[in-house]
């Protein structure tokens, strides 16, 4: 059942081996940028370049895919342009060249690994509008939610990874410590401050590299059991109700942030705390950790400057929006969301008590 | 047994409730920071200080206390220095003004919340050495490790709360996104860029708010179910074997975090993955995410970039080295590490089947 949980893990499947290793070879890298079989993803202003599948077997909506392109593609783009970024993802999990090439019976050059490498590159405004214009089936997928959640189950992962890294460079491009400039190393996975005697050259300090939030979201359990706390902000769509959530602090596990959380948003005091499963959210860069928690009082107070409104649901009533689709009286995030998977993974976990 | 796990949390015990509504009330902030029952704790470079106790009834060793220290104490430091930093960590859990007041048959003013504060104060060296002059029983607790682990299991939390947020403040002094200088808010858990058209200005962004940094830490359980796998830095002290550990990257799941690092360190392959429990570690700010992790492969490929070595250990001698103490040939880290817990979780674990 651990296998069924992860795979139905939207952002956290990929096509890639991330090959942290190769992100210190720069002779491998460069040899690497300019090779007919890379891939290259691009984005403007956080926004991956996509295109329109044909619509899925099972449903009539069309499906958005990104669009892989190779060096040739993109090599204007990166010669033009001074403020892009480029990131290596990684290499293809399914695809060596030189397995295919022994298949259609050829023989790879000598100096050739056979992995198919992925970088993500970021290009200004100005240059995306000028590929747009050669490229007319192409467009960037924009406002990012909920149109990131259409994408194929195992792109999303390479996105969540690609956006997360870009939203860093976007937001990080001072050195925290002395407020220089900063040069970006690594295949675009750590910054250097160019200030020779910066305090954050000595030693290791995490103001070099990219920073990933974690975050609890949790759904509590009502102490009779059949009932759970779903709560909603006031930018939510109307009649949308969703888990708890909130970031960890410095010096918090991940129990005591789910129980402050609950405390602070909805005043319900939750004692047994579970984990369940997780899930990267790219927006910017957010894990979100999912829980099972197990309230200890029940009476409700609102937060109003957290959260605009909590209240407790039946189990009938989230088994008849998530199960039946019956979304008359409220309704909750997509499947492809984690907390939408916590309230299934409630629902299934009571029905085999 | 959820619940000892929690207890022998050490780190992620507290003293205090964060109270993180009282943070943008800057009227009760400041009303509290001159209240004669506030409690201060102080740091100079990380460092907090601290004394010496009684020695422990049950063993020799004595024990080192956080000094707590009023407004009268500090109130020359914070006005004489440029360079201290303040935050508010929260309010004692246990003790109550009101009710103290009321058993001693007194009445409180009128305006009085009952709650006591706790404050965490940093100050410069020049100050630190001034301070320690006067008070002759007191020191700054270096370097951190192991001495840390010394500390009473609730003042820990305190101090990991503390040091994490202390710990951004001193590196992250200058807004990422611009490189200008910073205000200090929210008692201490953000700050905001001074200049005026600087586009974190515009939104939430993470810029504003201390980092968190998760970090999967793994006990690597053999095919057989009767070794496990320990690695050792060349950093540490000679014979010390513990758990693998690495940072959990941008857009990936704890689970697979676990699986690449394990693979990157040791060239071990890893299918299940369970989360156990976590710990805060404060050097500086990481989430230590505690997991066990069933192995697929068995040869051990070291990366000598990473780590210096690794080995299958068999049941018998972690059992050895954890309950019967025996360190001739090899020893782990202290109980109150989180790699202690998960080897002692296994053994228990397997001791159960
Ligand atoms: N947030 C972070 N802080 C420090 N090191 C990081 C961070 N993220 C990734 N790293 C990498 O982890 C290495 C240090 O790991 P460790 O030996 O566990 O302290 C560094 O050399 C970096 O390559
Ligand atoms: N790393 C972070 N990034 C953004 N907001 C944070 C962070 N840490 C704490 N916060 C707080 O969380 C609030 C936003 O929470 P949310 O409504 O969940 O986006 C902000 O107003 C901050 O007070």
């Amino acid at each position: 059942s651990n296998d069924v949980k992860e795979y139905e893990n939207y952002f956290g499947m990929t096509l890639l081996d991330r090959r942290s290793d190769k992100r210190t070879d720069s002779e491998w890298l460069s040899k690497k940028q300019s090779h007919p079989a890379t891939v290259y993803i691009l984005f403007s202003n956080l926004s991956p370049l996509v295109t329109l599948g044909g619509g899925r077997e099972s449903s009539q909506q069309p499906e958005v895919k990104l669009c892989r392109l190779c060096h040739k593609d993109v090599e204007q783009c990166m010669n033009q342009t001074e403020e892009c970024t480029l990131i290596f993802l990684g290499v293809d999990l399914q695809f060596d060249m030189n397995l295919m090439a022994a298949c259609n019976g050829r023989f790879q050059q000598e100096d050739e690994d056979g992995l198919v490498a992925w970088f993500a590159l970021s290009i200004d405004s100005a240059s995306a509008e000028k590929f747009k214009q050669k490229h007319e089936d192409c467009y960037f997928l924009h406002p990012p939610m909920p149109a990131l959640l259409q994408l194929p189950e195992k792109e999303a992962g390479v996105i969540a990874q690609a956006r997360s890294v870009l939203a860093w460079h976007q937001r990080y491009r001072f050195c925290p410590t002395c407020g220089s400039a900063t040069k970006t190393e690594e295949g675009g996975y750590k910054k250097t401050c160019l200030k020779e005697d910066c305090p954050s050259l000595q030693g290791v300090h995490n103001t070099s590299y990219p920073r990933v939030d974690p975050v609890v979201i949790m759904q509590v359990i009502h102490p009779d059991g059949n009932h759970c706390l779903l709560g909603r902000q006031k930018r939510f769509p109307p009649g949308m109700f969703t888990c708890l959530a909130g970031f960890v602090e410095p010096g918090e596990t991940i129990e005591n942030a789910v129980r402050r959380e609950v405390e602070e948003e909805a005043g319900v005091k939750v004692a047994h705390v579970q984990y369940i499963s997780c899930q990267p959210w790219p927006m910017p860069s957010s894990l979100m950790i999912g829980c099972l928690a197990v309230a200890v009082s029940t009476e409700i107070k609102v937060d109003k400057n957290e959260i605009e409104d909590a209240r407790w649901f039946t189990r009938e009533q989230v088994v008849e929006v998530l199960i039946k689709g019956n979304q008359r009286s409220f309704f909750v995030p997509p499947s492809r969301a984690i907390a939408h998977q916590l309230m299934k993974h409630w629902i299934g976990m009571n029905a085999n008590l």
